[in-house]
């Protein structure tokens, strides 16, 4: 038999293959894992996502690419993939959180933004005139308590204590498996979080190039930069 | 003659070929038998859903997982096949019983239910601009008396006592065949939907990694977890 | 020359061959021939309608599958071919006669449902966006007087006095041929779509695999089930 | 240089080939070459039309099948090609001429109807989203004088004293040549078009088998059926 | 290199070839010069037109092929090409100059007429969804002098003293470079007409096959038929 | 490598070939190349445009060829390319400067005119269901100062003190460039244009066969016709 | 492996290759690397962008190119690529920038600006219907703190000290590299912008062939014209 790129099955968008798969699909989760790792460790209390950002230029400015972002006051979310893509799921989880409060006078349930992105993810899936989103997403919220969602291009999605996606998150989450501890504070959520970044970064690896938030049990989203990551990294690391 | 691949009828949408068939809802039919089993049992006075999650990864969270989603009051649905397309179709269900509770308040049929579910699976296989669900459907209820109907990505539907869809449906099948009576009641259900459900499931089986649920003589949806669940499974299975 | 599947002239939606021919419309004839068949006999006062649903599942409830309606009162309708094609132009002609008696307050004639349905299959043969059906009708009817109108994927219609469709309906009409006689009573119009209805099924007939109903003369769609079923094979054709 | 066929100039809708020839229309005109023959003449008062109806199956009712419609009180139409593509541009007209009686208080004008359908039928062969209809039409009526039209795929017409389509026209339009003469009456009109007709018609020949229709100098459309068809049968041709 | 042909341009719609040429455009050039010659000579006070109808068949009536048709009072246009189209391009026409005096109570200028006409072709030549029109017209009109116009498939116009359209207008207008005279008078300018027309028609030429107009000083369009136009022909040509 | 019509980058619209060329604009570009000189030369007070209509038929009337068009009283356009397109465009100016008099109630800018018009050509590049424009403009004017903008397919604009598009236009711009001078008048821009101009023409070039216009200090357009414009031909070249 | 031409990802729109990438925003990129170089560099208390426009014609208006556009009075513009495809997004810039004045009555973020910008380019990277813009943006501004991002035809931004787009930038780029410093005035910025901008520009280098414009603290853009550009360019570079 020929393979799927002589048959064509891969170039036509919202097209089962024989064996009932969607290649363009597939392919999206290619663009996922070139796109630099970013992970998320759920502790005691609240979520930690750390992500790498592979900033090599001396000229640029490291917090003007964002892989970290803010949704609503109780939720972060983290991605990996086409930068732009990301930039818009983002954009409509905000329009989905302040709806919601407007709504409903409460915020939004964690898993319910999750699976409303996984929606809007699924139809670009099915509907002609569009390509799937090149983009995965770590949602990351405490709502009561905290939660971990990862999303993918198929609009399919999963909790998790700790996962990663993007380039070298399978060394990431074996990481994970042999180090992650069920009762951990936010001091040791963001130790783990910075030596499994580590397992997915090349060579750099410093305050500009990587960036690492926290929501907490009083549902704030926080991010830490400058010095005081600086300090963590070193830390934990022994990076300086 | 060359095969069908070679003649290019499976990769258009909406499209005959000379022997009158519609590959893209056979395709589909495929992406269907490679999600993990799903099979649902008829019982006196109600109905028991079951389905294998397949959950591998040890930070997972298993409830994250869905298979079996409540629809209303009086009826859940299981699912197989591509995740993020099921879980469409069981949010248009809500939405139709929610609409047909404010319309003629009373709870809406079951068979009316899955007809509509089902004509809503047909206008994809036959307008242009879409492809057909990936998804096929245990829809199950009670309305006086208790109903189990599957549905198939082409927008056909059937009634069983009991039966199965996803991968290794047919060993399911063939156990219900030998070892189905008629007037078991929900306890006599139970284990003969786990012992089943371990037909068609590889190695893991356990309360983490399967779900399962029934819909009552008193019109009642309840999902088994944790403990209970663990409890049936062994009783039934002989697993701990 | 290079046989039409070469050519590409089948694969096309709405496009005529050098020979004038649609082939879209002419494979979707070839999924009428797949489906198990149906006919339906005009006797004195009115018509009665049989199909053979090939039900081999031990588990299936029977009366799920469907493949004779009741559209109105006095209307039934039975199809062939792609169930879900024929459940959605069921639903159309049931709309048709409501909106009828709703605007001119009496119900619809027969030929006037038929060629509206046929309209509406036409349409599926000739605008861009959409296949056609996969399905043919046997409409059946008493308006005064009893009529009975075979439907085909090209919009087309006949009007008969004894006829079927689907799989072996060659065999069918075959016996109709010989056997049919202008001024039966409803008892040996039973008797005759039974003894036909076997000419064009494979082994298994009983009141569990078959569809029968009729359209009496004072215009009441009447659906023979269970037992009275049974009695009435027995009776033709010596199956127990 | 290849044939139309390889250079797949016939394949599309609405382009020209080099020849500046549109090969979809021609190939609608073969549509109507295979459809049994029509024919229409005009005689001093008014306007006969005759049609094979190609009737084979003794169990078929023969009325059902149409080829001669009334349009409105003065106005008739034969077709010839496909059924159900005729029938929709007979629908069109007879809204048409209602239409126009609405707006104007008067009958509609022979050569204007044709023409609205004409211009119906140009449409289809130039926007795109939808085939050429495989039909032609002899439209008949009386609006003072008498007038009979030819219309084609392309939407074009021409106005003739006696003419024919579909299969075998040529035959019987070399029939009108030898035999047509200007002052007939309605019975010599009869006459001529019934044995102009069996020149068109392979073997069965019967009252069953052909439909016959005049539109008189009253602006009244009579279809002749049954005994008094049989009757001029025998009288025109010897057949019983 | 190879040809046009081979390489696509040619078939796709609204596509330049690498050499800057719309190929559905010159293949629509082809259809006009496949058309019966039409043609228009510019006297003192008016403007004749003239076409060959290319009429064999002895039953069709002449009348009913137009090829010259009047738009307004005051303009006349006559066509060579595809018939529907060229109609549907007249119908448009009509309406505008109908829309000209409701709107500015005057008659429309026959230049500002052309213009808008050809906007009207060029647009069917740059947008998706249709082919460009397969037909040139011949716009003649007086509007204080008198006017000769000719569009083609392009949506380009060029104003002529004398002219011709369709098949053989080369050697049509080969007589007018002779033979034409700028002081003319009408019977001068219908004699030119004919005798021009005689050019580019093959055998046939009588009252019947032909048509010929004028639009006077006076702004009126005069249609010559019957006894007076056999008359005009015996006069100019010799033929009876 | 092959070539890129081997390849088929050139023949969808609204693509980039893989060096970043579209090259439906490169052709539109040649159909430019195809149409015949038109030029633009700016002096002290105003611009003068001047332009070869190639008319080589005896009888057609030269003034009917416009390649130059007043757009509003202070502004003028020529076109070089397919004339149609020409026009369309010319048209859509008028409107765009009728509705800036109407809004601000003064002129509008010959800028920001030209950007306005090339928005509108840039996005027949971008925007699927349509091909480019197949025509350049040189877009003249004086608001204040003299303008003479030249714009192409792609929706570029430059502004000069003279040059040339259309056939030839390379010969033109090279006696420009030896013989252009800042401050001249009227009379010895005219002289240049027509000198200019009579290097991109072939063999005729009388009053009849070229355009002249210029928009002078009080923002008039003027045409030269007839006795003036052969009188300045004579004096400029010597052609009688 | 075939390589990507010969696979065809790289010539439909919004579809991904099998390693996930979009070959046609690849290609819009080549489009940007074909044009002349862009730059801009921060200083102190604001920003300054510097292009090379690439002029060799004499008799060309240097003003009428643009490739450094004032966006608002805060913030500047300059494109590298398709010239007027750059010009519709400033075009857009400029109208959200007006629209945030109106709505918020103060000056529009520059960092909210770009991510604007940004999502209409990623737009067109994944809707049909379009191809993306052949563009990138050098975006400059002043709100509290000078900014200067770089966008790319993805919807990716970046924000620097110093950079450039299009032909040569590493050339500029790799300048900047070695020469930049953090607390530059605005004279050592230009004549860092201007030396930089020679690394990137062939053999033509004066007032009329760049642009130079600079946003300064009090939130006002500059563009340097003729003598003062002039002086600074002799200063920067010993060319006169």
């Amino acid at each position: 038999m020929q393979s799927p790129q002589m048959m064509g099955y891969d170039r036509a968008i919202t097209v089962f293959s024989p064996q009932g798969r969607l290649y363009q699909v597939e392919y999206a989760r290619e663009a996922v894992k070139k796109g630099t790792v970013s992970l998320g460790v759920v502790y005691q209390d609240g979520v930690v996502l750390a992500a790498d950002k592979n900033i090599t230029e001396e000229l640029m400015i490291p917090e003007s690419i964002e892989k970290i972002y803010q949704v609503d006051e109780h939720v972060g979310a983290a991605t990996s993939g086409l930068v732009a893509d990301g930039r818009r799921i983002v954009d409509r989880a905000r329009v989905m959180t302040q709806s919601h409060r407007l709504t409903y006078d409460e915020p939004m349930g964690v898993d319910t933004l999750t699976k409303d992105i996984c929606d809007y993810q699924q139809l670009h899936t099915q509907i002609a005139g569009t390509r799937p989103f090149g983009t995965a997403l770590l949602i990351a919220g405490v709502d009561g308590e905290p939660h971990l969602f990862e999303t993918d291009p198929s609009g399919s999605f999963w909790e998790y204590k700790a996962t990663a996606i993007g380039e070298n998150s399978d060394k990431v989450k074996a990481h994970f498996a042999k180090h992650y501890k069920e009762a951990m504070n936010l001091d040791q959520a963001i130790d783990l979080a910075l030596k499994a970044l580590q397992k997915g970064t090349e060579d750099h690896f410093s305050e500009k190039s990587i960036e690492l938030a926290y929501i907490t049990k009083d549902r704030k989203f926080v991010k830490l930069k400058g010095a005081d990551l600086k300090k963590q990294i070193q830390k934990s690391t022994g990076k300086k």
